[in-house]
């Protein structure tokens, strides 16, 4: 942690401003569980998949089966024998966005991989269509519902089942929530770090992460899951378990089996545990927020940072004027930068090295040269973790508080870096166009936000309504994926398909692409029970 | 580049002393190819599979179709219509080390991705066998035919297709060596770095390196090529073409294709082109090499290297007395310590950074310690890019010196980093039980050699013998995979199975994870024409 602001980094009139030694005083992020009441959102019953003729629909005799199969009493909560009233069931059947809302009648919540087994073999033998759910904190409707599916949570699965703290590998259960996991790791081997953080870590599980393929804040530095994770547990569509929990970072023996189930959103498997490679965490921490005058600002400054901080640099995130505002406003965030030095972008910076002395001295140069090439309006360096942490949650918080604002439609795009903020560009202007965004406020939709880790080309674009509606959506959609393909970008970086984007897929994939996957979805769910109307349909 | 040699890292008795200005004198590496004269291995024909009646003997008039399809003359050359001697295709039908050989009677070059697609369908109309081949480098037999399949080289695909220097993103073709590659970017766009490097640079085509997900000496720093590689462009065993070329660092729009193909050896489609990632290449380079008394030794200074160097660290890496003795009598490498100061175990470090007074600042504090805790006998620290480079050499001279030493049975095995080396020393026993291994020089086995990534827990373990013979084979195998096995390892860290190791699978692999590799391979090669009888039979 850097002792002091160097004087050395002021210039005249821009100058890289020291944080106040008060922190600034953002309210701690709420959950995102806690963060939306659960009011009953549209439901786009129009453009909804039917129902599948093909699963059974279930019955209070299934419901007597299935606690032979799960005898702890608070394993099978249903509509269906009246164990739970219809209310009980929405914090399953409805994402916490107010979205998506299916209407099943049943969850269960095994306490084991050998129950999550019994229940699956039972839902194959008795074709029961299968959502696995963990924190429900996905942004495309894959943990929900559509229909009447069973819902499996996995809240229970919650050991974790060993620390190697010489060599870093963590074998977990799948519904460990993101942040139980790294306060264990603080407490008990404080040198290594979960290579993964999120801003809904306090509700997320780590099984829903890696089902998800999530990419987070900390990818730029620690890779992807694809790389950190070195082997799964998964109960197999036949209820079978698979065991390719390895602990070795190096095994070429055949197909890498766990890369078909990371990102695979439940559709072939349900992981009930991981194992993963902590990394070291650096000894040495610097948190930098700038406000810029323009994206191309931004672009120059992203460059400017990778050549001075090179090897020390562990993230590099953006945000907009927009998220900002929202930020102040719901998020309780305080003024970081003066009013006249407050500009259309903002940059996040942190570094993690393993010496002070040379992290503090790399960041001088940086701000040296930011400074003397006039990128940035002004710029604020983090004293200490508290104020770290601060600075964290302005970006943490653009999420949640652009969804406070108003009903966001929320889109996770890659393209590459130098065109990321066009699409918000397009995407406003597009809006004008139809006349729903309007400089007097009075239209459908109140603004058009984007944010993201700039890093990894990686951009969250929001567009805040009035209202969910399918006038709206058909305003955006398919518009903004038709934008990504002509950019070769993927409509979905980090988010997924669920079931939002399940039908826009070949704005990303080829014929051949689908239909190789939709034979690998075939192979391993033959009766196709595993979350279905989903990701490969 | 470390300007001088500190007077501060210099101990009274065990200094850090300074490598010579003159440079250690190593010849340099000869590619593989012309290491390994191409006379005639021991043909295991006992363990050989049975040859496929499935598959189609060519003939004459299979030649003249061939020809038909891949228009330019040298793109077929077959022992069978006389265009070719057998002794023209014995640098296809065996491999480097002399230690596999099929009898295949037709090599085809196809020139671009399309002939791939063209000859692949004709292959399975007609139910032919194909062996991709790329460098023909490989140590587990995956790229030489067994019996009479016919050879696809990827050779002539040898294009770079882009590089884009803003993002670092390559696409290039199959063909392509890996040091042409490597030469390509230093002068094209020197700020970037390919995150692969081997032994065999100079011999082995980045298709290959895909194909079997080779590891090597940067996967410390740069990750594997699971993350690096972002796309690939593959031709199925029906002759479609798979255009996954994304050059995207994030996209979760279903299963990850790629990864099926990366590491999958032939079995179920030939990459004909890659897109992957290039990292911004370390501005300062340091490399040092230490002297051990023991293994325990390595680990220490393995762990007191991470404390010190952190960030910067890119390889460690570990060689044992046997091989340096082998290196400095078959390499030709001078010997680099006092004879009263070298040891039983070498380690390399190597740092990659972005300043060059932090690196050595870091390199300085390891020194003291190392000094201070008398973890090591001797250390040299190199003073230019042709010092690291001969240091650099000792360890990559190490395969081929004991490759030279005698008939060298070579494992690649993966296990944790502090019972890596037991694995070696459990050999020597075991050799020495059956009368093999002798004191005098006059055993079947001259030496039993380890060396590896000690950074990746991967050892490379050598049998030096007098001949290739079931005899010998069968003291090692499967003795040395039963070893493996107990120590929850893979009997394959970064080889592959090919045909050496596709009878062990199951030492590494459940019999759950075949079953499903056996479906995987199935669903793509119904016709099993692909790579026949090797990786997963």
């Amino acid at each position: 942690m850097l002792s002091k602001c160097k004087a050395a980094v002021r210039a005249p009139q821009r100058a890289v401003q020291c944080v106040r030694q008060t922190p600034i005083a953002i309210s701690s992020i709420p959950h995102r569980a806690s963060l939306a009441p659960y009011h009953l959102g549209h439901r786009h019953t129009s453009s909804l998949p039917p129902r599948s003729p093909e699963l059974t629909t279930l019955t209070p005799k299934h419901i007597a089966q299935l606690r032979t199969l799960l005898p702890h009493p608070s394993s099978v909560i249903s509509t269906l024998d009246d164990s739970a009233a219809p209310d009980d069931l929405i914090p399953f059947n409805r994402d916490w966005m107010g979205k998506y809302e299916g209407r099943s009648g049943v969850v269960v919540r095994p306490i084991s991989t050998e129950e999550v087994s019994k229940v699956i073999k039972w839902c194959a033998e008795n074709g029961v269509g299968v959502v696995p759910q963990g924190g429900n904190t996905g942004l495309v409707g894959g943990s929900t519902p559509i229909h009447d599916e069973l819902i499996l949570s996995l809240s229970s699965l919650t050991r974790i089942r060993s620390f190697d703290p010489l060599s870093g590998i963590l074998i977990a259960e799948s519904g460990l929530i993101l942040e139980q996991i790294d306060t264990f790791l603080s407490k008990q081997s404080p040198s290594f770090i979960f290579p993964l953080d999120l801003g809904a870590k306090g509700s997320c599980q780590i099984g829903g992460n890696v089902a998800t393929n999530a990419g987070g804040l900390r990818l730029l530095r620690y890779g992807s899951l694809r790389g950190s994770v070195l082997g799964l547990e998964v109960v197999l569509p036949d209820g079978k378990i698979w065991d390719g929990l390895s602990g070795l970072r190096k095994d070429n023996t055949g197909y890498d089996l766990k890369q078909l189930f990371i990102g695979s959103e439940g559709s072939i498997g349900i992981i009930t545990a991981i194992s993963i490679l902590c990394p070291r965490r650096p000894t040495t921490h610097n948190v930098a927020l700038f406000s810029l005058p323009s994206y191309e600002a931004c672009l120059s400054v992203f460059a400017e940072t990778k050549t001075h901080l090179g090897e020390i640099l562990s993230a590099f995130e953006m945000f907009d004027r927009t998220s900002y505002e929202a930020v102040k406003k719901h998020g309780g965030a305080r003024r970081v930068f003066e009013e006249g030095n407050e500009g259309e972008f903002y940059c996040l910076v942190e570094t993690g090295g393993s010496n002070a002395e040379h992290d503090s001295e790399k960041l001088t140069r940086l701000f040296e040269s930011l400074i003397s090439s006039s990128s940035i309006l002004d710029g604020v360096l983090a004293q200490d973790t508290t104020q770290s942490a601060s600075l964290w949650q302005i970006r943490e918080l653009c999420p949640e508080s652009l969804s406070k604002a108003g009903k966001a439609y929320k889109y996770d795009l890659s393209v590459p870096v130098e065109k990321m903020y066009s699409l918000v560009e397009k995407m406003r202007e597009r809006l004008r166009d139809v006349g729903m965004l309007r400089d007097d406020g009075s239209g459908k939709v109140k603004s058009v936000a984007g944010f993201g880790h700039m890093g990894d080309g990686n951009l969250h674009l929001n567009v805040v309504a009035t209202e969910f509606s399918d006038e709206v959506q058909s305003a955006i959609e398919p518009f903004v994926y038709e934008l990504v393909a002509q950019n070769n970008g993927s409509i979905s970086a980090e988010h997924g398909l669920g079931s939002m984007k399940a039908p826009y897929i070949s704005y990303s994939q080829s014929s051949t692409s689908i239909e190789l996957m939709r034979r690998i979805k075939k192979m391993f769910d033959p009766k196709g029970i595993m979350n279905p109307y989903k990701f490969i349909t």
